[in-house]
């Protein structure tokens, strides 16, 4: 019998997926990990009608990711992965991997999950029904990225205004989780998101952005060599932080 | 031997080509049908690659398209569906439609496409070999939506801007065609797209829309009944006129 801790996929990349330089964008890469999640978990029983039983739904916490320098074009036939890797009484812990169909992986990623009760909307036990089928391992501790510093217009090196769009609410009627990506990075501007590719990140939710919000993303470069840059990308509403974010940049070669 | 002139494939209908009715949103469904029509090109030798030997590129010109009231929800296993319809030495026209398995058509788009030299940015005749493959027959007239008024920030009911944005520019290194549905339905805002089921659409697209200009979106209800809704919805960058284009509106029960 398989693993029922590991879930995958085949997907046919689609050019909608990927943004100008033809392979993944951040946000498409994280919404094809959370279908693949999601697929796995409807195939144990656990989907979104398990956790309607108990008034609840998954949330995420974080996501940290490392990408490899090769990344696949649209029209590549791919592999989505998922594993859990870890539960307890309210934490989950999922990998998820992009691979070409020898296994071979273009990007793997960390998510940490709890579950929120859709009244109260905090996070409540999870329900042993929509973990025990994964067979998964006691989860001991989280790896959440830690705190950055706030930033503030002044500390900055830009900001720039997002009106939320009913576009971008999904089928759960919440602001989708990656959209809080193109929020992050526009501000970065076409000129470095052109010579840069994005090798590492990691992203804390802190609080939910909700339509029709006016979200404030602020960036700024940490550090910047030759070689690679650094930056921390956070997003607001209002003063209130929802979203602390930060990538490590390669520099493009040409 | 298939008709050269159609081509289907199956598609996993994802989440996050779906809005939060569930169903897939207008900028999605007509992403899936540039997708299955690239697909087409490229299994009959005449894609992106091919073009680019003639140093030009398909444009759209305009859609319009018709959907049913029963539409797939994420998760579903649907058909996209495509069609050469018939192409003359300047323009071309193509069929699209999504289909559950049994054939079934959820939605059905006609579009006029041209061929555009990339240097001069200017309409030229299509290379023969970019068509000769599909065996389509001569194309008599083109059926290109009526132009309407332009609307004004006076005459208009309601006018948001939108900033274009580094994600959305697709591989083609252009603003995707798609993204228009966005910024033309978000002003109408949640409770009027809730309570209503996009029925019929066109559109024309007039000027290009660059990274990173300033789009202003407009629109009109042109009649509401108790049954449906028409409504114009315009795109500018300043005094240009973008896009240009109609929706018909069934209201949903309840």
């Amino acid at each position: 019998m398989e693993n029922p801790q590991e879930y995958t996929i085949r997907h046919h990349l689609a050019y909608y997926e990927c943004d100008q330089s033809s392979h993944p964008s951040l946000s498409m890469l994280v919404a094809m990990a959370v279908l693949v999640s999601e697929r796995h978990a409807e195939e144990m029983g656990c989907g979104r009608a398990a956790g309607l039983k108990h008034n609840g739904a998954w949330i995420i916490l974080s996501y940290e990711g490392q990408l490899s320098a090769e990344q696949p074009v649209f029209g590549d036939e791919i592999i989505l992965g998922t594993k859990m890797v870890g539960v307890n009484r309210f934490f989950a812990q999922r990998e998820f991997w992009l691979a070409d169909l020898a296994g071979h992986r273009f990007a793997t990623m960390t998510g940490q999950l709890s579950f929120v009760d859709l009244t109260k909307r905090r996070i409540q036990a999870i329900p042993d029904e929509l973990v025990a089928p994964f067979h998964a391992p006691k989860l001991k501790g989280l790896t959440r990225p830690r705190n950055q510093e706030e930033l503030t217009k002044e500390t900055a090196d830009r900001q720039a205004g997002y009106q939320v769009r009913y576009f971008d609410i999904d089928g759960n009627h919440h602001v989708n989780n990656t959209r809080y990506f193109d929020w992050m990075l526009d501000p970065l501007g076409a000129d470095f998101l052109n010579r840069h590719q994005l090798r590492r990140f990691n992203i804390s939710y802190k609080n939910e952005v909700r339509y029709p919000d006016q979200v404030i993303s602020r960036y700024k470069l940490q550090t910047s060599s030759k070689d690679e840059a650094k930056s921390m990308n956070q997003i607001f509403v209002g003063d209130k932080l929802c979203a602390d974010a930060s990538f490590l940049w390669q520099k493009r070669e040409n």
